[in-house]
């Protein structure tokens, strides 16, 4: 069994690493001459849509799937002819899509945040005067870790901001009063079957993730599966997906779903009995899915831009170590640290005693 | 980073896999045409002793480490020469001789079943006399699995003996009443730090591993954890060792050293804070020795010979599948199941579902 993997970045060759058990093999469409998870498998250097290495990948490869959103439509087609290509297009194009998605939400009986759709500087001045500032406003695709967006506060802030993000279609949201940030990692196989993780609390730093820490008992468990189920079942979903959530008094709000592993569920390699990577492995391969269980409490914390000294991280008890073998740049996740604990008041102290050693570089 | 394993099979597999998320690469040498580790790293094709092949590996890697103790003592040497080479020498050749093994385990008071080098039919003879029928006669290097050895129980049995097993240096083993078998693994760092595992039950079917199972609360996993580092601190050991006793009313009587990662501690790829092959890892390249706590109770169940159908094994709760991507062979190791779960009783269920399923054929 091969599976070919469009993109070869560290959630690719994290992929790799789940399917290597397994005894299943990879290769990798990129176009970067050295991508990080090239040394797991073999390599396509070509542009995604390179007609030639699509097929090429369909030719030698059994199953398909994506290591990001921001595929081309016609790539996925092209793929989706010849092989079974999770998870599909459809769901793609509607993570790609801020608008998309919030409206399928929305569709769903999913509450999101105020929200806007932006094709002029008049959609903006009428929504920021409908809904009020403070409002983030993002670009519908594209963009992500907190690029491609502004925030405005004031309203001298409001003039212009349509034409000064590229006058590209836009999505205004309201700011919400929350709590905090959790995720839900779901899983579907070919056949329907869906599992979840327990609920991520998640913790961002300059809009990029900073700590993820699973939670075996959140009060908000059942309604993120629930949304997460309803989500995955419209769009006949094979595979991994992540689904961001607001946790406010009144409940969840939804605020975006990634067609993919992703970096939230990172903690899994560890800390379930069966990894989010491993999963989507046997989703993708038809393959039954894995229990989904919490094995101990752990928590994950991103490197990103530089490395903190490995071995003095590595000597810290209940450590795993992540290098993705990218080369540090400011604001590039580079790699992860997996915490584990036999309580959560051993976590807690292992957590800082790691976080104190760490020197991301957000740029 | 790279590390050199001398030999391919699917220790060396494990242990890519372990190193993967660390960033370290591998290089081995295996004489086969394709061992099953060759997809994790560069291949080596050439006998162990080969010249150029093992200037090739101290050219190419950081350390360099071993699959096996079957090692001719000039390659070991050779290698040691010019790179970090562990586990040592002496330790390889001392593991991979029974006799010195055992002399070994007397000289550290480490209590060991009744024992006779055997060097011609009349020492047999003599040591038949002394310690009674029945005993076990092995060669003393070479052999595993139940290779290599005969029980004698009869005293015509005895006659003719030495010839049959080949006119090589033998021992004599007692038969001894014991309750079950019992395996610690360790590691030791370079700079003599060292930790152990749980101590695993281990339960063998025609001399070879069936099941092996880590025990949280057994009562001799001080005396256990004490044997081990006896021998480890004696031969200035680094990497991980596995050592196996018998447990008698008595304690333990050691039975063996495996100087190398083991079957009995695949377990602790999930079930352990860090797994027997990434401490390995660690220990080889230098690095500090991760936690070796276990995560979860659990159980690890050989496939051998023949392969059960690997989605009803998939399908089954708390369920982790390795495939050694060998072809089957009667009495052949082509992979292993872990099964995880969060109570004994529920893991008790758990590996009767999986061992319904098997189809091992030990040849």
């Amino acid at each position: 069994m091969r599976i070919g993997i469009v993109g070869g970045g560290q959630l690719g060759r994290m992929l790799a690493q789940a399917g290597a058990p397994l005894d299943i093999r990879f290769t990798f469409l990129d176009p970067g001459s050295e991508p990080c998870a090239a040394v797991h498998g073999q390599h396509l250097q070509a542009d995604w849509q390179d007609p030639e290495a699509l097929n090429t990948l369909t030719a030698t490869c059994d199953a398909i799937t994506f290591e990001f959103e921001n595929v081309p439509a016609e790539a996925v087609e092209r793929l989706a002819e010849r092989r079974p290509a999770y998870p599909p297009a459809s769901a793609l194009a509607t993570a790609r899509d801020r608008w998309l998605e919030k409206s399928l939400f929305r569709s769903l009986d999913i509450d999101v945040p105020p929200i806007a759709r932006i094709d002029s500087q008049a959609d903006l001045d009428t929504a920021v005067a409908e809904i009020g500032l403070p409002v983030v406003i993002k670009t519908r695709t594209m963009g992500y870790d907190g690029k491609g967006q502004k925030v405005l506060r004031e309203s001298e802030d409001v003039a212009g901001t349509f034409e000064e993000l590229g006058g590209v279609p836009l999505i205004l949201e309201g700011f919400i009063d929350f709590d905090h940030e959790i995720s839900v990692i779901a899983v579907r196989g070919r056949d329907g079957e869906i599992r979840h993780w327990p609920v991520v609390r998640n913790e961002h730093r300059q809009g990029i993730l900073h700590r993820s820490v699973p939670q075996v008992a959140h009060p908000l468990q059942a309604q993120a599966e629930d949304y997460a189920s309803r989500v995955m079942n419209e769009l006949d979903y094979v595979g991994v997906m992540a689904f961001e959530f607001f946790v406010t008094a009144a409940g969840l709000l939804a605020n975006e779903i990634a067609p993919r592993v992703h970096n939230s569920g990172h903690w899994s390699i560890e800390g379930a009995v069966t990894s989010q990577f491993e999963n989507h492995v046997r989703a993708v391969a038809g393959l039954p899915l894995g229990e989904t269980a919490r094995l101990a409490p752990c928590a994950m914390l991103n490197v990103i831009g530089a490395f903190p000294e490995r071995d003095a991280v590595l000597a810290l008890p209940g450590t795993r170590w992540h290098d993705y073998g990218k080369a540090p740049r400011p604001g590039r996740k580079i790699g992860h640290v997996t915490v584990l604990a036999a309580d959560d008041e051993t976590l807690e102290t292992r957590v800082e005693a790691v976080e104190t050693l760490l020197v991301n570089d957000l740029g």
